[in-house]
């Protein structure tokens, strides 16, 4: 008898070439399907809720997999957390449904962004934020943002290299707060962190930090907030800001229908 | 004319072989040499307050050299920061008199220590805590630590490679503390992360890490509090517990006499 797993996973982007497997590079997928194999004595197919760019962070990635049902779920827990390297953790593991699947069974994703406002970014917060050394002002890029909510054709915060047909997505919320609370024994800047928060259906290659980017743009008054249903409608990734880059963006939250843990 | 110029330096000692220079290996005194040879145009000599080992990190590192005036503080702060690598930073930079020695003219250095209790070390935390799965009597680690205060001979808390003479030092605080506040965007555990601080005039060979795995004995109840007396006695290293590794411990302030900044 089979059973499917639903693996909730945290790892530091840093040490990976992202989610999906790879020639040659190590990829989280592959890594964690190298030590799946090891466990079953057999090769085992994990399914991602979507790709993940490299050095994207997760608190929250999901994924999926088929295998025998001879290990409880604890013990299998234990057994994949002592062979994985210390850079990925297995949080959870859910039996599920047979026809789950951690990819088209979601019914939402949550990412947020970080930001360093200013130029003296801190060694030890360099791989989780990205450093702005200008100052913005939140109310426009609260308003900007609002522009992005609902369900739009997202092509112009697309990268060029998103294949995938429709580029359509649905955008459920978009928060930007000032972070006032950054307490670490060996941190504690205050005020210095804008965290930018999105949740919605699905996402596009880039299409974060390419929103990120734009807001940005809004933010320092570059552009002014109403471009952003400009920029939406004109369907152009020419006309939106930069790319920013993925030191700072974690994938926080994947949402599934409840009745599946039921 | 020369100036003596005095750095206060942050670096996460993850990326790094320690401060020493060493043959073939990166380390944090020959990255900065390099750097300062680049601006100067000729060699400089980077004295460090002390060594420091591999994988401990740095949040008020000190270190001095001599170099022409030529160039005013902030400008050569701006100087050295564009040049180093991001995993290491120049804080601040003052003249200070020519005699000023960072090892010789320091009065005290402050280290601290984080234990993270549980065996679910947050995979963003990984290079900053020691994970410890022993449940810990804090107040029997506060007792045990009051017998370290003051001037001894701390040859039981030594490196058997720890050639410098004299092991007589003298610890002036130790404090022990439950963190209740851990707070980034990323992070939000409570009650997780113990840490230890503990100042003293100067300190020998992973004195820090073989105090603090004998501290843990003493708090999971394997030593009893009074048993650090005896260890200090005997002046053997193998009555000690073990070594804890560098992760977890940091360098978190050098102090002076203010006459010096005068």
């Amino acid at each position: 008898m089979q059973n499917n797993y639903l693996l909730l996973l945290e790892y530091q982007g840093t040490h990976f070439f992202g989610w999906q497997k790879q020639k040659d590079k190590p990829t989280v997928q592959e890594t964690i399907e190298n030590v799946l194999a090891r466990i079953f004595q057999q090769k085992v197919k994990l399914v991602g809720q979507g790709r993940i760019d490299a050095g994207v962070h997760a608190l929250g990635q999901t994924a999926n997999f088929l295998a025998p049902a001879r290990i409880p779920s604890a013990n299998l827990k234990k057994a994949i957390n002592s062979l994985l390297p210390p850079s990925i953790r297995v949080i959870d593991i859910k039996k599920v449904p047979l026809d789950f699947h951690a990819r088209f069974s979601a019914i939402s994703r949550t990412y947020f962004y970080l930001l360093w406002i200013g130029n003296d970014l801190p060694v030890f917060l360099r791989p989780f934020c990205t450093p702005c050394p200008f100052r913005l002002q939140i109310k426009k890029m609260q308003e900007g943002s609002r522009y992005l909510l609902g369900k739009h054709d997202f092509s112009a915060f697309c990268s060029g290299k998103d294949f995938t047909g429709s580029k359509v997505r649905e955008i459920y919320r978009m928060e930007i707060i000032h972070r006032r609370k950054v307490a670490l024994p060996w941190v504690n800047y205050q005020g210095k962190i804008l965290e930018v928060e999105i949740e919605g259906n699905a996402f596009l290659k880039q299409m974060v930090r390419n929103i990120m980017g734009t807001l940005v743009e809004v933010g320092r008054g570059k552009f002014p907030p109403g471009k952003m249903k400009e920029i939406l409608a004109s369907g152009k990734r020419e006309n939106a800001g930069p790319t920013l880059p993925p030191q700072g963006l974690f994938l926080k939250r994947v949402k599934y229908p409840d009745s599946i843990f039921q």
